[in-house]
């Protein structure tokens, strides 16, 4: 019999998203699960940590396999909590999500869903980040539930290079199949509305819309949910540009 | 006669940072400067953006080569406003700091400087990030201020590939170099230290201390540090891992 895995969620959709709720069904069928979710949303919070303000942890439900807490911090202060704080020893799988919207191509800078799986990935434990195209807090997760299952399996069965994590996205809807892809080109533009208050002074919302600089390519994360299927961007903790080093040794200063 | 630079600064420990007003003089010698940085400290936002509550500006200064903006965001909001709102055309190059304290190793994921950095990079204008190893508000820049501007000198001669920016650490005191690096190996551990407020109720606050765990490498920014000498890592906004896509084109769905 193999042993019951041992699995860390968390999001940054916060506690009650629909989309954590789905994710957790999944990860029950591996093993036990511990969640801890932000408190309330913390969407665009990347990998931020907070700094300047303790924490709290919030314990919500306790049964034998299932185990939630919020925290009043980012997602990777939630991580963070739970491997200092609440593990004894560490998870075998770190999941985030299923974040509700888009967090293909540049989006993995500002997901927070994604800043929790690079921290699990930080911590050396293979981490996936799980996301829909759909900001819809009724979003349906039913049509990606069995593929997202088909991923953790093989992620439990294969582990993850260490340094790497995993970015999938699915597309809303029927979907025809899962991808590898890389991280698309392209950045959001048009990025503020600009208002007024009512006492006469500016302020501006984020909006925006992203803007492809991929050319028909068809290897990109983009490409793949845009032929209606799950797309996998494995993702690298090691940032550094290695080819460009020899270049930068060459510079006079 | 060459033309003046445009060059957009923000940083991550806000306005008032002597850090700022350092790079802010070193800018001065290229061209025209505009700043936009946080209201107040903003560390640790990594490349968070601000999506629940807008956003305001607050013009500072208003010189013929230098204005200035304080922003309620955090750094990556910064220099977002400053390209959708405030400037006309590009700016020449993008810098972010002097960060009072060490954005070296895997700190490149949790930094705020970096964060204005990497989104400078994402416009696809050269960017630099630059902090020094000294967390104390009075730090002396004074050392390594002749080294930045031969950074910056070299950056606007050579220009940057696209989508890689640089990450400049410089130890505190003299200064021997500076060296071309990559991203050191490690993580922080014992991250939170628990209290118990008056009320007895538990709360956290992050602290720890970095683990280095790269054996012996002298190739890290770590390593360089260490020597006395300012580190530069050039840092890709492409995340991923390229090598591992063919591998996961063979796990079974």
């Amino acid at each position: 019999m193999t042993k019951r895995k041992k699995i860390l969620i968390s999001n940054d959709d916060g506690i009650h998203a629909k989309g954590l709720a789905a994710l957790v069904e999944i990860a029950k069928k591996f093993g036990d699960v511990l969640v801890v979710a932000p408190h309330t949303s913390r969407s665009g919070m990347s990998t931020a940590i907070t700094v300047e303000v303790p924490l709290r942890l919030i314990k919500y439900e306790n049964s034998s396999h299932y185990v939630s807490y919020s925290c009043t911090g980012t997602p990777v202060d939630c991580i963070k909590l739970a491997f200092d704080k609440i593990l004894d020893t560490p998870p075998d799988l770190v999941l985030s999500g299923i974040n509700h919207g888009s967090n293909s191509s540049v989006s993995v800078h500002y997901s927070g869903t994604m800043g929790a799986a690079i921290e699990g990935c930080i911590h050396e434990i293979p981490s996936i980040g799980i996301s829909i195209c759909d900001h819809k807090p009724d979003a349906d997760f039913e049509p990606m539930s069995g593929f997202v299952e088909s991923i953790i399996r093989e992620t439990l069965n294969n582990g993850l290079p260490l340094g790497t994590c995993l970015n999938v996205n699915a597309p809303k809807g029927n979907i025809s199949g899962i991808e590898a892809a890389r991280q698309g080109h392209g950045r959001w533009v048009n990025e503020f509305e600009k208002r007024i208050d009512p006492q006469n002074q500016d302020y501006f919302w984020i909006t925006g819309y992203y803007k492809n600089m991929d050319n028909d390519s068809n290897d990109t994360d983009n490409h793949v949910l845009n032929t209606g299927k799950i797309s996998i961007v494995p993702i690298k903790i090691d940032m550094t540009d290695h080819l460009f080093i020899n270049q930068l040794k060459n510079w006079q200063w």
